[in-house]
């Protein structure tokens, strides 16, 4: 019985994700669209100065609610030099670490599609804003980064001519590498 | 000597923000474009499945490194139904959160430099993903956001006819905004 299971799980999960309910799920997309149709959500709240909360609970997908038992409570605030009180990483910190973690995920999950394990993997971007633009002092330097740069060390079990290959499964599959170098529409308005 | 200190702060402290330095902010940089450059950044470590982490420590700005005393920790993972464990928000879910606190203390930033004072902010936000595309069933579907939406209440001295008007300092100014809706290059190389 646990020689059964010890095997059941080395032939499921790779990675860490379970690559036989991965395909169960690319399966069931393709059989019935609709359930890949998803919508995240946030709520945020001000809390003075450069200070505000980000609660994260619910979510829609697979044609259902979707509701944590507890939220994810995430503060932001600016560092001092730009008259914040340093109570949280900043909203464009917020903004690498997402897509730090989304080609982080997108590479693990489809290299675990294609069987490849991977042993560790780390990575540091770097991203560069020229506050002339958010300060209103130039209409011609942009408000948002420049350029973002994403570095990737990994170690897989994979020839080393392969291993760009792999990285490269991040850019390719990332929804928030897409959302972030497409120019996705986004309207913002009065809620009262 | 109360009284003093009290009309002082009256004066220079609008919605948080210490107005007397973000004007001495804009006139420094005016003078000197240079100290408006900045470069922020983030490292990831891989956990396991959906799960990993990123830190928040360093910053380049006003020709200097800048560096807090204790890094931010962010846990990112996925929820059960996209097959991880739910350790933190998933990585789209940090999207809307950068988007929402960047637009926020951008509406709070420059309504404090208008001299308008805001009681109170809060608000929601919707993101539409169809994860065929993150699951490479099709091509034609965008991985990343369809579309993001984001309502604001909002509570500020002003007549409830201009209220929207301070809402759209917002989208205006946000750096976060203006990354998600322009394209902006990314690159993500191996690192080895």
């Amino acid at each position: 019985m646990e020689q059964q299971t010890q095997t059941k799980v080395k032939s499921e999960v790779v990675n860490g994700v379970n690559v036989d309910e991965l395909f169960g799920t690319i399966n069931a997309v393709k059989t019935a669209p609709v359930i890949a149709k998803f919508r995240f959500r946030a709520e945020n709240e001000w809390m003075g100065g450069g200070h505000n909360r980000t609660t994260i609970k619910n979510f829609y997908g697979t044609q259902q609610d979707h509701k944590r038992k507890e939220p994810f409570v995430l503060d932001a605030d600016e560092p001092p030099i730009l008259l914040g009180g340093d109570k949280g990483p900043n909203p464009v910190e917020y903004a690498l670490t997402a897509l730090a973690a989304c080609v982080t995920t997108s590479i693990v999950y489809h290299a675990a599609a294609k069987g490849i394990t991977i042993r560790s993997m780390e990575s540091r971007l770097e991203g560069d804003i020229d506050l002339q633009g958010f300060l209103g002092i130039r209409k011609d330097v942009p408000r948002g980064y420049k350029e973002i740069r994403m570095f990737v060390k990994i170690d897989a079990d994979a020839p080393p001519e392969k291993l760009e290959e792999i990285v490269q499964l991040g850019p390719t599959y990332s929804p928030v590498y897409d959302t972030i170098t497409r120019a996705v529409p986004v309207t913002v308005k009065l809620d009262q």
